[in-house]
């Protein structure tokens, strides 16, 4: 039996402290997601998410509401400290010790997504975990610190620590002495001006091209009208997880073999479509549907029904579906890629 | 115990439609191919192989006999339609969709090689097979069609279906402005001049430098004389899967530990390498041996026994195999290759 | 359980023969090295391991002590062959067909470290194995041999034999017309002027970057003084394999979720660190410590405690340590890498 490609991730008992909360869904609690994982992660103001890395997966991240900081340190020499708002998108080489912190005002709100669905707590490590693990004199000789000192520090992991938000003073350490507009880790999605279709939707897409570092990864958002679809297409490349952000919104997974699932979403659900399975998405609410997908690819590549239809010679097509020449006439001529609702009945 | 190196393919029965013929080999039919696999496909005039796609696998072809005629779609935009003859070589990366089709006169007889032992009908897409497990108002939408014109399309996957061969008119979407001799999926390898071993036979090869879109995947051409053999020798970085056109043949599979597997082969059956182990094959008929091999890999590297002892300073294959400084001297002392019959007795 | 992290390598019974004895551990033997193995071989004057490859893993060596010369096949034409004494480095790609025999005087000691914890004889081809595993008249065609001299060969694989230590005679093969530091497989790393911390120790680290073959593995030479440490670390992209040549040391694995596991080594031990776990060495004996350690990446990346406490802004470390403002002041400012031995009590 095909599993379900739909998992109620906002609907879950979350993991909280220190004014964060988090829910996470990996291959354990959704079985279709073998090559992505992710999580949904709110921050109060001066919530942090402490210093950790991950050691299995790369970090793909987009920030839904509010505002936060992060630090990370590159293992060739070197660091970053950024500040994201809504819609802006951040990527985290696999391994690479990094910190979270909502700066208010505000709850921050982010998706993080990450290129292996079996990334875990197990794959996740804590400084404090970390330094509360380590005999006290080591701690002491690789830190400078005196016994008194190291005895101020937590006896296990802290996982969400709070502080104050952070402030122009905190922030001395991020100078920056011109303005950029996309840095090594953050990259402004939302501010892109979106490939288009009239009465269909929008997509905007930030891949290894326009943001170099995120060589494993990459993402979409898409923004669907009411009644349109996502035509049908699939990745030839890579797997795609989906958070839906807002609206209501149906899929079809075609896996082969006559084979296909059906699911229904609403905010706060996750989907998922495997590597080379057919799919469309279609927006099944009144208002309008958004849609954060993350790619286990840092291409995006997509191969679309009216693209291949229009790619055909016509005596291809005839033979193939079985049409006669004045319907195989009416078959797309150029990509649709969103394809708007339709007005009336039989073409 | 070691697996068989043989699959006796062309005695195996067949899937039949619509004028075409295919007979398949995974590593479930043929366990010891775990790298690779292949399919051997026959298509009347007009027949094709509908429009579809492989989701964990890229397509190396080689044809055999006859003529046909591909479409494919570029994800990344455009897409190419070719023709092929006895001889040429295609090659479709994982997921790209493309179609089939014989064009006449007489049947076309290819030989599909897969980068994927897994490779299977569970991981192959048909458009016929999506279209009809999509609600029909969806492919109205995406398609632009009515429900009445909707309603003549096949209401399960086709896999063969049969058309006119296609003519003049029907190549119309490929008009190709000037000649050109290696298109971006199409290589003509009967048409090179091969590497020669007077009295032992020739090879022609294929690799990513000379075909660039075919970076997971190479092929050779073997032609072998009677009582000649392409030496011993391994592949570092590649399994080999084998399919014998013409001929008869010995594989002796060196796979260490002591252990060593010999097959006969004759045409129409299938054989394997794996990857790293030694292996020879030897013409043991009176007439020509011909064997097609794909690689799963863009490069072509092998190690050949006489390019080994011939590289060696003679003290080390003195010591290491036992021999008299005579009998050293006669060892080969460049590359052979290809090894004629031999004429006599001891030499 | 978390696995151990020590194996006793020198302690194990050997394999012997003809002046050569071998240890070896792969992670059938040591189940927590699951991405690299690791054998430590002795060679007399004139005893070589004969013309052999390996099937599933590059081999990265490292010559404690004596002199060896090495042969290699190039799969894609020519050949090689290089002397090594202690502090080289050799590399040999996966696959390629190489020999090692010891030239005096005295024993050649020396490490080999493959980039998978799979590696086995299972996957080690000999060439005497291979000869006569294959029927003597195809010998004799390819070797062109008489049967008389064929019968001549090794009954069965040899792995170790003994000849004359090789003199100026037998290195003709090997002329070089001009001298070389660094050639395709020898990298002369004791020569390496070493990264170095007063009072801390010493690395010299051979990469891709100056050891062009080396695609996949790199290395590094440790020295710890008394007392010191290479400090908390991680390694975001690779496993770390360790041979403890000299002194006594403990390690601490990281491992997250609240483990973490203790060893101790002395010379002749093996370590392992498995990629993105937090670990240290610390010089535990009154004399040097020296380890020798293999990565299976060609890069070579660390994540250090200290420069990831450097790199984050002051609120960020008090808010995830609990530290006062004066504590944190005293937290690492740069990179520290080496940890001398603390002088007193209390900083």
């Amino acid at each position: 039996m095909p599993p379900s490609f739909r998992y109620r991730l906002e609907r879950q008992p979350p993991r909280k402290g220190a004014g964060g909360v988090t829910r996470g869904a990996s291959v354990r609690e959704f079985p279709a997601s073998r090559g992505l994982a992710g999580v949904s992660m709110r921050l109060a103001p001066g919530s942090m998410r402490e210093l950790h890395w991950h050691a299995n997966a790369a970090e793909w991240a987009y920030v839904v509401s509010g505002f936060c900081r992060t630090t990370i340190l590159h293992p060739e020499g070197g660091a970053a400290t950024d500040t994201f708002g809504p819609g802006d998108v951040w990527y985290f080489p696999r391994g690479w010790g990094h910190s979270i912190q909502g700066i208010g005002p505000g709850e921050c709100h982010f998706i993080l997504i990450f290129d292996n669905g079996d990334f875990s707590e197990d794959h996740t490590f804590s400084v404090t975990d970390w330094l509360s693990r380590t005999p006290p004199e080591a701690v002491a000789q690789n830190l400078g610190l005196g016994p008194a000192e190291v005895a101020l520090l937590p006896k296990g992991e802290a996982y969400f620590v709070r502080g104050p938000a952070p402030d122009d003073r905190s922030s001395d350490a991020t100078a920056r002495a011109r303005p950029e507009l996309v840095t090594t880790h953050r990259y402004p999605l939302g501010a892109q001006q979106p490939r288009r279709v009239p009465g269909g939707g929008t997509q905007r897409t930030v891949t290894v091209a326009e943001f170099p570092i995120s060589t494993t990864m990459s993402g979409s958002l898409l923004e669907i009208e009411p009644g349109a679809m996502r035509e049908l297409h699939w990745h030839p490349d890579a797997d795609e997880w989906q958070y839906y952000l807002e609206g209501e919104a149906e899929m079809i997974v075609f896996l082969a073999q006559g084979q296909a699932v059906r699911e229904e979403f609403e905010a706060g659900d996750v989907g998922y479509a495997p590597m080379g399975a057919g799919h469309y998405i279609r927006n099944a609410g009144s208002g309008l549907l958004r849609v954060l997908i993350g790619f286990n690819s840092g291409r995006y590549l997509a191969n679309d029904l009216s693209a291949w239809m229009a790619s055909n010679p016509p005596d291809v097509l005839a033979a193939n579906l079985g049409l006669p020449p004045a319907v195989v006439e009416k078959l797309p001529k150029r990509e649709s890629f969103m394809t708007p609702a339709r007005s009336g009945g039989p073409g």
